[in-house]
């Protein structure tokens, strides 16, 4: 491999992605390697080239990320692809009411991460002992944070605060919004296939295991399904959606529940693992629907509930000019897309059936006033471009630890 | 007062209000009395006649309701108002999965009633003794069962389920809806106005210290944004509305709280009054907010809340035919209702400025499709209706006890 690579990195609660790039008028993704089951029995790593075929399959004890992280950046190491690293990228879950836009990694960054931890205690910790594991492995290497949140920032207050007692929204008790990434990545794709409709009233529909709708006007995010966390808004794989907070405090009164039980509940037990009562992956479900009510009952839950935050987004954005499907269900899931938008005549959303069976770019019939399109989303790319954009841009080297 | 009369008592959780109507053609009210503040000091009640002139008004002690209720009964009884009592009709706020219509009261509904108290410990003993105590006052006297759920009993069952393992529903945790008599009360004047409205697609939004919007078709209701409780769906007086369940698990994990602490939070301390941290009636809010901007923030968020439902139950009705405000902020709060409306002509709603400033009867220009109305809702009548109607139509003494 020649020229310089850009290393991404994308730390999940029990799992670690990494890919390499090669830096060039685009960013190519020679690479990509996964750990997953980091801390629990049967932890595995994968690396595969770009056509996707297996480069190495281990199954290494991975008791935590920074373990996992060593395992991965070894096997760059042994193979000479860690040469010529012109920068990292990590994706950082949550950057709290501060972070509007990527930043190279610093002191300042880092301590900022830190007290986020205490309000994100899910992702936090992990990804913040992966960032220090990288800069002490590659201590010269310029560092970027790229914010699921950052695209959010932005939002207008209305959109960002919950009806609580205001000292709350003081201690950061807000809407973020997530899947920010994913957003951007689909707007820089919106922009080039339509400047215009980039320009429009969109909504992103991000729908995979984690699922979320947001509204953005004039490139700007005007306010999204995901909350504070995101377990918020739409029901998900195994997350269950905005709720009644009298449901929580029922289950708090009746069955001597604590923080922790309603937390796994709410974020690894419900959504469509629990409706179903057999899986969180969208395709088991529409393998199983004909047979079995109740995966049956999942999947209409789960469409009827994105038919009514996509009616919601559009009411605050005083209509709608286009529909972008992306994420896993997103963008291979027909059906669903089909029964979201079945109905939606009035707000002119009106699908082809030949198209969307066949996953179009453009799946929306010629008779109706709003673009309904499917993007694949790319937040390793889009973690990869900022990253590319920001070290080159800026005096990526002087960073002080 | 000559001819027969119906009571009807509606019990609050520290409230509680009685009606004596003239059964005749139509239900007449002939007083209105209401007991406030029960249980706390300072608790007060108070009769007023047909015209809201004042007939009575002491300070008696009220340790719980069944005192309450013996202080207003025997006001009736002392000036001879409860005799030739036809029946009595009770607003019971929870009718579980039971109920979709009014109901003698028997020892079965009862029995039934005791054990709601079990998901609805907030209102149901409340009312079960109160509803005890009216029958050992009036033992022959039929005594009827209203509910303030029983409207939305026949939502389809997608609307009504939470995105939770499937044992939780079978438990009852379900989307129960509540402001039922009112939606009831509103149908029956919709149909009265314009039937074919009544059979199309319809958007109640019942906007008072409690508010829920409730969506119509065919008569029926769709889809509400009420919960399990009454606190869920949109931001109320001090009710918080739906949440991102992590909220309430970081508050748990964070500030040591238990059920009580969050339940009066999101109950009490919530909505309008903790975004104002002032008031929680709209109207003072109104006032204010040219100078505090937390007042004015407190009305955004309701307005902004407001206008996303009534586009998600736009999406669930596919369009909107007739929109209908009422309650005491729907019915009074014409800014209120200009903001909510604000940007929806989209959807078809286009407000005329002069009717909607004057609270005309239609708010819609003629240029819109849908048609706005304003309506007063009136709970109290429902309940008188209800209570006739189905004391007149059945073997209605024939109850054991």
């Amino acid at each position: 491999m020649n020229g310089q690579h850009l290393l991404t990195i994308n730390t999940g609660s029990s799992s670690l992605k990494a890919a390499l790039y090669r830096v060039g008028a685009t960013e190519t993704c020679l690479l990509a390697a996964q750990a997953d089951r980091i801390g629990a029995p049967g932890s595995r790593l994968r690396l595969e080239d770009f056509r996707g075929d297996t480069l190495v399959e281990r199954r290494d004890a991975l008791p935590d990320h920074p373990a996992a992280l060593r395992t991965l950046l070894d096997q760059l190491r042994i193979r000479g692809w860690d040469r010529d690293l012109a920068a990292v990228g990590h994706r950082v879950v949550h950057g709290g009411d501060r972070y509007c836009e990527p930043r190279l990694i610093d002191a300042e960054v880092t301590e900022n991460l830190r007290r986020l931890a205490q309000i994100d205690p899910e992702h936090m910790p992990q990804a913040l002992a992966t960032i220090e594991a990288t800069v002490r492995t590659y201590p010269i290497v310029p560092q970027v944070a790229c914010f699921d949140t950052a695209f959010h920032r932005r939002m207008p207050r209305v959109a960002r605060l919950y009806a609580l007692p205001r000292r709350f929204a003081e201690a950061g008790v807000l809407r973020y919004g997530f899947h920010g990434l994913s957003c951007e990545y689909v707007m820089e794709e919106l922009r080039a296939a339509d400047p215009a409709e980039a320009d429009g009233r969109v909504i992103i529909a991000h729908l995979g295991n984690g699922a979320s709708l947001t509204a953005v006007r004039g490139g700007v995010g005007l306010d999204t399904t995901m909350g504070f966390t995101p377990t918020g808004g739409l029901v998900m794989g195994t997350r269950s959606g905005d709720l009644d907070p009298g449901v929580l405090i029922h289950l708090l009164r009746s069955r001597e529940s604590d923080s922790g039980v309603l937390g796994d509940l709410v974020t690894r037990k419900a959504g469509l693992l629990g409706v179903s009562g057999t899986s969180a992956d969208m395709r088991d479900l529409l393998a199983l629907e004909e047979d079995d009510p109740r995966a049956a009952e999942a999947i209409d839950l789960f469409c009827y509930q994105a038919k009514k935050f996509l009616g919601a987004l559009a009411a605050a954005l005083g209509g709608l000019d286009t529909l972008v499907f992306t994420g896993g269900i997103g963008e291979h899931a027909a059906p669903v897309r089909w029964r979201i938008c079945e109905g939606l005549a009035f707000l002119g959303i009106r699908l082809d059936q030949d198209r969307n069976a066949t996953h179009a770019p453009i799946i929306s019939r010629e008779n109706g006033t709003v673009v309904v399109r499917v993007v694949r989303t790319d937040e390793n790319q889009m973690i990869a471009r900022h990253t590319h954009r920001l070290t080159t841009q800026e005096g990526a080297t002087n960073v002080s630890f």
